[in-house]
């Protein structure tokens, strides 16, 4: 889904261009750098992110132009003609490593570099930083909800309160992170996952007769009827002309599949629905409820409450991410002219790790994730890893299995590696299984074991002090 | 800005289109209809909100079609033959009445309505809430920021963390809400408006040496200069270097415009680079901040720290909205058949207003909004007002003067007004300087009058009554 097209090229900060253009007139288009993708805070104060975007942001580099008129805006901004020339012709060659769609990873580790020209790496930053940040943020926080869900069915209802076109890969991001399905049909069009949907209250409104109502749906969809209950009232008039429909479905040999509630205390609600429905025969109709969900409200509703509930309708706080807006991933440069480079900033933890950068994952023998390393490319497996700030505290890792991370996606600007958005939310299942519990808790998990090895320890040292001797 | 082409159809969700598929074939395809646009509560706990996203929903209704292999998918889907021939020839028809773009809006008042076929009606729905919700969460958030910032200038620079291709439309909210300029060179392209934006700490980095880099960037860009000084140390480093830079460029006639401060505490950093600076004889060169900032912290930096800053980045919670991830707007029935239509649900917040509507504005002798009245279409202008709930609770308006807050924007299908970003936002400030500061307040605003007349009222209650004697 490369909805940019032929401008996909200024999809960027500014300040991209300026500094390309910078690199370009003194001479330096060619320097080669390498940067990293990596985020400070796992969002929601939750234990774990499902890495996700990287189909798309691979879709786009691969394809990325300044093509139409956009030449001739960044001319009219000041941008000079040899500079200009150089965009005509551009195409990303660069290579990307990277851990694989529907990885679950953590704060501080470099999941993905991308190797490059200073120029090339620094045009893709922002698009880059845009789609890995919001479909991780969302792929996370539909694996909370769908944990909180159990096996119960989960359906995205977003659209209409996502953040204008970040609903298209918002609804793709749902699906990585677990969600069943989507009533985003543009996304389920140009993705290929399933849709879901029935009817709203304008439906019923506008019959002003709810039996009705009902009666004309479930004559057009005999075979996929989900009733909206709740726009009168729900236990005096919704469910109970529901279940007069629901009679006689069977009477043509069909069945209503569900009713749906989207007001009032849905556990109340569901707890007295339910009744009625195994009253008149009916237990085989599911209970579909929705308005203001999320991973916390379901949770509730069927641990604290009971509420027999079977799919869950959820909208502006899984395709909003809220209550964490964004994820905070950035982009920062390792290396250039084959020289480890180092960021200090005022707050120690924006310290960056220099050099090129690989991963390697621990397992223990039960196949649970133990801890992960951050390596300089050239290491082999570790058997010690330190914190990244505190060196006194560090993990012995003799007794683990390991397995690298990152693997080569993208190689002189050509995507290596596709996976569909089923296929990510199958790995991203496996992988989350492999995810001690402790880790997934929502109220203050267990952190996961991020280290870095004692070579690139030393290597952060050394610039470090290097700088404080100049 | 339409990025939706000919798949604009699809952007909806499913149950849209069953639902349209269900009054097609049941021989309601002219049935004609009446929907309100209204949200229920201002975000930010606010006391308004800025009403925006009208410009790109007209322009996307206007051309939305089933276009490509949009009806072949839907057909895969179930859809009926006789139903796909109607798509296939979609075409909006409809009448859209509402305020104007920039206008300043409150709860539970209908700002827009939609009068069309129940088909064509319910097949907008879905993008017309997206950008109206969105694009009116992030122009309120950007005039609170801009408040905050009193005078000064700020930029928003929250591409790399917006919702996706959200991106697009927020920075072009943010434009309508009051930012100076954005870093989206997407949304500036494409809309007109200024881009701002230098360096990166990527390019000081890349260079190892902090003054060479700003040495670089100086020749290249003599007359337009930020530099960024925080890369390493602000004050024993970043500054003195900028110091140095600056009184260079001095050499050669030019100026360097400001240093940036991303790190640190910006009100510390700022006081201390401020006195270094104007020690140096350049009090000219201005001082720009960023990092996590929003109203709140711009307001602290500047009124409780007296910190002397000239320029706001803002990124993250502008973009998203953070602390409001959206905007809870509804698209609600009104009338079909020509028949008011009500919906009840559990809770009485959500009972909604019934009839063609439309608002009168009332406005005190010193120029000040006072109140909004919603009206039925056919009425004149109200001397009463009723609370929406509690109609003990009313308000006289015949010392006011008042102003019909809705037009036609729409006529059959063609789009009769269109405002450009930047007129938006012209007309958001005027708007916004008529609303008294209480209602502007950060916290616990004063809420601004919204009522509803007699008649309509009355309406209202007999439509209820009829319910319940049924």
């Amino acid at each position: 889904m490369n909805l940019l097209d032929h401008h996909g090229g200024i999809y960027t900060d500014y300040y991209q261009l300026t500094m390309a253009q910078g690199y370009f007139l003194s001479g330096r288009a060619d320097t080669v750098s390498c940067f990293d993708y990596f985020f400070r805070e796992n969002p929601f104060n939750g234990g774990y992110v499902i890495f996700a975007g990287l189909t798309d942001v691979l879709e786009i580099i691969e394809n990325l132009q300044f093509g139409g008129d956009t030449l001739e805006y960044l001319k009219s901004l000041g941008f000079r003609d040899a500079f200009l020339e150089y965009l005509r012709s551009f195409t990303f060659r660069g290579t990307i490593t990277s851990a694989r769609e529907g990885e679950v990873v953590f704060p501080l580790e470099p999941v993905l570099r991308v190797e490059g020209t200073l120029i090339q790496s620094q045009i893709v930053e922002t698009v880059l930083l845009n789609f890995l940040n919001f479909e991780s943020l969302i792929a996370t926080k539909a694996s909370r909800i769908k944990m909180a869900a159990g096996g119960r069915r989960v359906v995205d209802f977003g659209l209409r309160r996502a953040q204008g076109l970040g609903g298209i890969h918002g609804s793709k991001a749902a699906i990585i992170g677990g969600v069943d399905a989507t009533s985003n049909v543009y996304s389920a069009f140009h993705s290929g996952f399933p849709v879901s949907g029935t009817q709203a209250h304008s439906w019923i409104q506008s019959y002003g007769d709810e039996l009705a109502a009902f009666r004309k749906y479930a004559e057009i969809y005999p075979d996929r009827s989900v009733l909206l209950v709740d726009t009168y009232n729900t236990l005096r008039s919704g469910v109970p002309n529901a279940i007069t429909v629901a009679k006689e479905l069977e009477q043509s040999g069909n069945r209503l599949i569900a009713i749906r509630l989207d007001s009032g205390d849905l556990a109340y609600l569901s707890k007295h629905a339910r009744q009625m429905l195994d009253q008149a025969g009916l237990s085989y109709v599911k209970i579909a409820v929705s308005n203001q969900l999320d991973e916390y409200v379901i949770r509730s509703l069927l641990e604290d409450q009971g509420a027999p509930i079977d799919v869950f309708g959820v909208g502006t706080r899984l395709i909003t991410g809220q209550t964490s807006a964004a994820l905070d991933g950035v982009y920062k440069l390792s290396m250039s002219d084959n020289i480890p480079r180092l960021k200090f900033s005022e707050n120690y933890t924006k310290l960056t790790l220099p050099g090129v950068k690989k991963i390697y994952r621990f397992t223990d023998d039960q196949g649970l994730f133990y801890a992960d390393a951050v390596a300089l490319e050239e290491e082999s497996v570790p058997e010690i890893i330190f914190h990244p700030y505190f060196a006194e505290q560090r993990s012995a890792l003799q007794r683990y299995s390991s397995e690298p991370l990152m693997k080569t996606v993208m190689k002189e600007g050509k995507v290596l590696v596709r996976s569909s958005a089923q296929q990510s939310a199958e790995y991203a299942k496996e992988r989350l299984s492999r995810l001690a519990a402790e880790h997934k808790r929502f109220e203050n998990p267990h952190i996961y074991k991020v280290g870095i090895t004692e070579q690139l320890m030393h290597l952060r040292t050394k610039l470090v002090d290097e700088f404080h001797q100049k």
